[in-house]
């Protein structure tokens, strides 16, 4: 399981202030520290960047490939933002991402054929909506599978993102032990062994006390993990949360590397 | 997934110096606070007793039982204390347990179909050494049904203990990732939901800080969890891993109980 830090969002207040200032020192700076923590990949989420959003994704981009070679995951809505991001993008570059939305459809799903790249794909109905329970899941999973495939992609660029819900969302629970499912089932539904990406930080989001919420963090990876999750996008700054990704690691991969790493 | 506490066991010098001297209050004082940390059972590990097997065991369970009614699961390998605590118990009865090795098959096994009790069952070869790989675990748990069914008992008494390894054995991870597949696939082979249990602090056994040790606990937990465990074997003392396991639970039993209570 790769560890994404998901850490570097526009929403974070000093990345949004480097983004204002067009000031790459402070991405630099934050993309450094979560390489050492342990990073194998950065979600770059900018947003939607309404103004300039080529001018800025590009900014964004080169920010982060001058401090580290690792993929990055171009993470947002703007279709004219995400291809100025695959353009600047020397890096390996995944777009982040398309869902049954017609929206992102026409205008992010090609992307990933004229650029070669790897694309997550959302587990969302039309309107956004996130399907509760397995079964709606799976038929979300094998639509957007099916539009995958119309667009001419390969299976190998795919990475399905299940989207993990708050659990103070009313069916949150429910439909985080659907997903655990779900990932198990899609590599014998889709037919390959289909990667999956979730969101860690999504499922304790709300008013609930930092303890409670790295708690949670920890329980669920681990089942995630076992599921058979490829990727996980976390807080890297998160020590337990990082740790728990790393022991996960080390219980599903014997040998990749010694305890005294944890 | 129940909450089992291995905290009364022999091993701990006070539940030890208590037997030696018959003495039932410090048993009283650990199995109340066990209970008030959230214990649903208490499994009760005397060791073999080879001295007074039958007045020892009788101690421990009227002990045990002056201070709560939770189910007691008599954990033991002397066939003689076993069946004096069976005697003994008033409350619901649990054998700790039986495996393919000939004198469990002979000396424990009956004790159930006599008693009318549930009864654990290890996945270990004759000789008590550890399958290793899904396979063989899957192998020995078809064979010690077969020698459960031929004592005549029915599917329902039946708990099934894959045997969580130590990390630092050689082939522990590998063993361990086995069990969560077996686990996950014993209803399947069996045919009917047999239940199961794991003790997780056998996980981290050995010179490991006990930091890391809690971290192995609480990471390994939600994948068993995840994986269908229907009890866990957990020292109940141990906060992060009792909280771990309330929160595995609300995870996989929506409506349980509140976030509130983790």
């Amino acid at each position: 399981m790769l560890i994404v830090a998901d850490n570097l969002r526009i929403t974070n207040r000093p990345v949004q202030a480097a983004l204002d200032r067009m000031d790459q020192e402070p991405i630099r700076d934050m993309v450094t520290r979560c390489v050492a923590a342990g990073a194998q990949a950065i979600d770059i989420n900018s947003g939607p960047l309404s103004r300039n959003p080529e001018e800025k994704m590009t900014f964004l981009v080169e920010a982060v490939q001058s401090a580290t070679t690792l993929p990055l995951i171009l993470d947002t809505s703007n279709p004219k933002a995400m291809e100025a991001g695959l353009i600047a993008c020397r890096n390996k570059a995944i777009i982040n991402g398309f869902s049954p939305e017609p929206r992102k459809l026409s205008a992010i799903l090609p992307l990933a054929k004229k650029y070669h790249t790897d694309i997550i794909g959302y587990l969302l109905y039309p309107n956004s909506q996130v399907p509760v329970g397995e079964e709606d899941c799976i038929q979300v999973a094998i639509e957007l599978f099916d539009a995958f495939k119309k667009a001419g992609l390969e299976n190998e660029q795919l990475i399905i993102d299940p989207v993990v819900a708050p659990v103070i969302w009313e069916n949150g629970i429910h439909h985080n032990r659907s997903i655990l499912s779900v990932i198990r089932l899609l590599p014998d539904i889709l037919g390959f062994p289909v990667r999956t990406i979730a969101g860690i930080s999504n499922l304790a989001t709300g008013s609930l006390p930092p303890e409670t919420k790295r708690k949670l963090e920890c329980a669920f990876l681990p089942m995630l993990a076992a599921a058979g999750l490829s990727m996980a996008l976390i807080n890297v700054f998160h020590r337990e949360t990082l740790q728990t990704a790393r022991i996960c690691h080390s219980f599903l991969n014997p040998g990749v590397f010694s305890w005294a790493e944890i």
